[in-house]
């Protein structure tokens, strides 16, 4: 029997109990079915890391027709390795981080959990795609967030995704949003990114990171922050393949050299 | 004055006891002055991940002429933050991360806490350098790595590195070497990566991260498994810019509809 809705696997870096992975299961109950396996609390900034000194377990929090919930005690990319492998039924045709409570566009990709859960779906083969807010609040609204992300689930459901890559959509903090914009990863570096004190019990310092993004093209109106700051729901297709191809051509003239170095 | 050598900041995400990175700061300090902010035990697989929750501390272990060792409660892309802001007493010419007990070619870049340090360093502008063997033995024989690291560390100290772009080094398990292979990331994926056995204290199942890499393309002689497979050592030019600029050229046109969903 063909299954009546597609199925999508939701995962997310602030854990089960979030608004915005709730908030996203809401959006899409109608349109699909789903399972939700995220972490059993926050694991903001968790990037793509797994879990390798210690076992995992996940269980089951809640199970309704057509929305299953299980909460896992590993990282965002455990949560679907392990979702893939010992929890769904069948294939999922979608994987979905979020929706994230803060920033993922720029080099924030690389820190994000959320984006983790996205990459590790997209290696796994599955259209994947990755929802944040540029907004931390616990209690946000995600409601202007709705009609955007049922639109780009239903086209990436109905057209895929190149193999190898998937889809980082960042909503700005302040709604109405002007629209849609299509992006690169904004070019930048994050600065002055630790606040000491006194540690309390004596010995030393403590540091919490925190810092400021410095925007190195901040007139590039082809990159994700552009978007944002100007009110647009930034999309940045994101690849799996990280390889510097400029540079590879240049080097391969360059180490030949190394060649012969035994 | 001029420092008269120059400096070199160095990571894993091993630890600042594992073999890998005192054997790495044993080839270079005649070289280079070197500065170690390692983490204070195993990270391995810990990505690109930032410590978010907890602050961090960083202590002096041990200080010679050139060689400063500090361990860091953090992950490895902390103590890379870190080291620049709290630690170093000038910029460094050169961010290493290694050398790493285990294989960091293909998707593994994603996983890796060597790459995390390499990833970090390149995003504050610094060339950057990623050592691993394809081998865990935690006492290997790091001997026949020497003059390969001293030749591409010599040679990025004099050239540097395009903005933006790193080096992701990866050595056969099996010395002597064929040569040097620069490639790219091989496509593949992880498979059957759970092994679980039942709580000990009963209630469900335990799920251990292992699994299998297949190679999707074992043929392509342009990438790093292949290089590694046929005993040459890897150098796969890695960038910080993850946009998958074919995707967006073809997505530009569709989503136009997008734009006027308000």
């Amino acid at each position: 029997m063909v299954p009546s809705k597609p199925l999508i696997l939701i995962s997310n870096d602030d854990g089960y109990t979030a608004k915005g992975i709730k908030e996203l299961a809401g959006f899409l109950c109608d349109m699909a079915d789903i399972v939700i396996v995220a972490p059993d609390g926050p694991r903001s900034g968790m990037a793509a890391a797994i879990t390798s000194q210690v076992p995992v377990t996940f269980t089951l929090v809640s199970c309704l027709p057509g929305l299953s919930v299980y909460r896992c005690t590993g990282t965002p990319v455990d949560c679907i390795k392990l979702g893939l492998e010992a929890v769904v039924s069948r294939w999922p045709d979608l994987v979905i981080g979020g929706i994230n409570h803060g920033d993922n566009s720029a080099v924030n990709v690389h820190y994000s959990g959320t984006m983790g859960v996205v990459l590790e779906g997209c290696m796994k083969g599955i259209p994947s795609i990755g929802f944040s807010v540029c907004d931390h609040d616990p209690d946000l609204d995600f409601s202007p967030t709705r009609d955007y992300i049922r639109r780009i689930v239903r086209q990436v459901l109905e057209e895929g995704l190149p193999e190898g890559a998937c889809l980082n959509v960042n909503f700005p903090e302040k709604a109405p949003y002007e629209g849609v914009k299509v992006c690169r990863q904004t070019v930048g570096r994050w600065e002055n990114e630790w606040v000491s004190s006194p540690h309390p019990r004596g010995g030393g310092d403590i540091y919490w990171l925190t810092g400021h993004f410095a925007n190195h093209e901040p007139e590039a109106i082809d990159t994700d922050r552009w978007a944002l700051d100007h009110g647009y729901v930034a999309i940045t297709p994101t690849q799996v393949d990280m390889t510097a191809y400029g540079l590879l051509e240049k080097m391969k003239k360059n180490y030949e050299i190394l060649s012969h170095c035994r």
